[in-house]
């Protein structure tokens, strides 16, 4: 690996020295007094009034008589329901537990935290209101159905922890039938935050992003729209490979999205193993979820970047990556560089509500990534994208997506 | 009418002095400047975390990879969903927009700000955090799946606003497959207060319960629901009318659910016109949004009860009523004796959540009832039900469910 002038120190040195627990500290035993159970304690979000009731004039205006005049009017101009009701803010955070965090298919009653913490953080980062949407799953057809009949309620859906292949089809048939914003995070706001952190990673490289060799580990949800987005955005070679090695067209065994992916990437024809497809690549994404061993990424180009995303056991570990790449990232917060969604969901809905756009288009993915990315003033192999508690994000993406609604 | 001693005046000196506006004030226009629209402007809800997300170790806990365990828990042990999730304390308050208020089948987005109104009245008067559910109208058997694929999210189900008789079969579908509380409060928030205001009022004007003879006018939910409530509580004669008149097994127009009506109300085998059975009847309840006239009720018993619940425009005035019974309800709030049904649903849910019911039941409904009737101290023809603004009530009929879970 060969350290860049400019960075502060080697990657190693500061991941060496740090003190994380490379054995991650989940435990999975019900202990009510974990720190993770106790917060957790009755939940995570209320429902609170926005108005004052304080009498029975309030309630003659909050509710009947008053409130008929307000849905009388919906009736008759359905566009006023964005001005007089909670709507116009209001996601609907949907799962079905199919494909929950790392932990699978765990049904959609254990997955309610999850879409809790969601909620939490949309309205923490961008004063989006959110709610929980957790249904029993059923077959492609039945959760589109039941989430278009869902759909009045809410101003965007944002579709979550749903496995793939399914979740490719829901979203397709959603955003065709809705005329509201549909946003798969685990696939855009993956692809967002991933791109966000390339563009600057190749700053710090010095390479060009058009150029370089990318390699994607994964092709599951964020696999896809890792690899849509970089096309999106220029980069010409981006190869995707699952457990089977490469996806080119001369795979016999390749199911419909895959089939895509063929069509649309590898232009190099490339077909062999996934170490056969990091000889000389310049990135490695991993979202995979899988191990990838340190011979395979030691004959990566020099200064090369690697995305190991999965968590909580990144596809390699940091501390091995950074001995043949120059750029690390990771889903973890314990390292530098975390590429967590946070970064853009929240700004990305508050954009599209502050401008009523009615889908969240490849445009405005694109342009979220940029106002993420240009947010680091001095890009360095330790900061490549903000923190998550960088309060100029939301406004940066919201800002951005609404430019272009 | 002849008035009761003890009671501080008769009833319709105390009416006509009143400055209510027989026209109600209701605007159908749509005018941005009215204080029905300017409370609206935003919706009436929002969505707020419960817990502090201040730096990265809260973000840990409440989101990846803290929550992780959490869900992993709830998957092997659903029952903790209720301890560690929102869920134990949430309601969907849940329409098809088909029966909303006296307006009749306008649609789910034009019913939501009646669902938020209502979420807004669970959370003040009994801390249940409430999210409005509108969907789009199907079949019984479309809503019904669609309702059950949702019900993980929620620790209950407030349907609200669905047409008659499709209500029926949809509540009683949806408590067979659910296992927690379904709760129809067109229907039984209704039936259970205005049995609360019975039992007053029948204290007032000196009657047996029991012995009464009870006249329904309306077949639609809240007729149903309050004739069933009634033969719960012990009234025996119970005559339900339709607009063609008394609901008997002699008819030969009966759907479903007036059968049963047939089968287990009108004892002394009424038939003919509503003034025919009102002759000598007690009581008048009136839940059919028609009018009826003076003459009708002139034949009524002495000392009669008139609950004309039609909104905004009673099936008889007030005013009018008043020449003909001692004790006069309505469902409006400027004149005295509203019946409203947020004097059962916010304690209700908050009994059932408090004590883990699976379900709400009949004697829970009959203790409701019970409960709220016992916070007037000396029931007189102005005050046969507590205000709604009482804080007493809620927790009495929270406390009155719990103790039947």
């Amino acid at each position: 690996m060969m350290p860049l002038s400019g960075v502060p120190a080697p990657v190693e040195q500061v991941i060496l020295t740090m003190t994380a627990d490379p054995s991650y500290p989940v435990s999975f035993n019900f202990d009510p007094a974990d720190p993770a159970f106790r917060v957790h304690e009755g939940g995570k979000i209320e429902v609170v009034p926005t108005k004052a009731l304080r009498d029975r004039e309030d309630l003659a205006l909050l509710y009947t008589p008053g409130v008929a005049d307000v849905s009388r009017a919906i009736a008759g101009d359905p566009s006023l329901a964005a001005r007089y009701t909670a709507r116009g803010n209001m996601v609907a955070v949907i799962t079905d537990g199919t494909a929950v965090l790392g932990l699978g298919d765990i049904g959609p009653l254990a997955a309610l935290p999850v879409m809790e913490g969601k909620a939490v953080l949309f309205k923490h980062f961008a004063g989006v209101d959110a709610v929980p949407v957790c249904l029993e799953t059923g077959t492609v057809e039945e959760l589109v159905e039941t989430i278009v009949r869902l759909a009045p309620t809410y101003g965007g859906i944002n579709l979550e922890d749903i496995s793939a292949p399914r979740c490719f089809e829901i979203e397709r048939q959603l955003r065709q039938r809705l005329h509201i914003p549909v946003f798969h995070d685990d696939q855009h706001g993956t692809a967002i935050v991933v791109l966000a952190a390339l563009i600057n990673a190749a700053r710090v490289v010095d390479k060009d992003l058009a150029a370089l060799h990318v390699v994607v580990q994964g092709a599951g949800a964020a696999g896809v729209a890792v690899a849509k987005i970089m096309l999106f955005a220029g980069v010409r070679d981006v190869v995707v490979c699952d457990s089977r090695g490469v996806i080119s067209p001369s795979r016999t065994d390749l199911v419909e999205h895959k089939h895509r992916l063929a069509a649309t990437t590898n232009p190099r024809g490339l077909s062999g193993s996934l170490a056969q497809a990091l000889l000389d690549a310049d990135v490695f994404v991993g979202v995979s979820g899988g191990q990838v061993a340190e011979q395979d990424i030691a004959g990566m180009a020099p200064r090369a970047i690697i995305f190991a995303l999965a968590n909580p056991d990144p596809e390699v570990h940091p501390l091995v990556a950074a001995r043949h790449a120059e750029v690390i990232a990771t889903g973890r917060s314990d390292f530098p560089n975390q590429i967590n969604n946070v970064l853009a969901f929240p700004g990305l809905f508050r954009g599209a509500f502050d401008s009523g756009a009615p889908q969240i288009t490849e445009p405005m993915k694109l342009a979220a990534a940029r106002a993420i990315a240009s947010l680091v003033a001095e890009p360095n192999a330790l900061e490549i994208v903000p923190s998550v508690f960088d309060e100029r994000v939301a406004p940066a993406v919201a800002a951005a997506v609404s430019a272009l609604a």
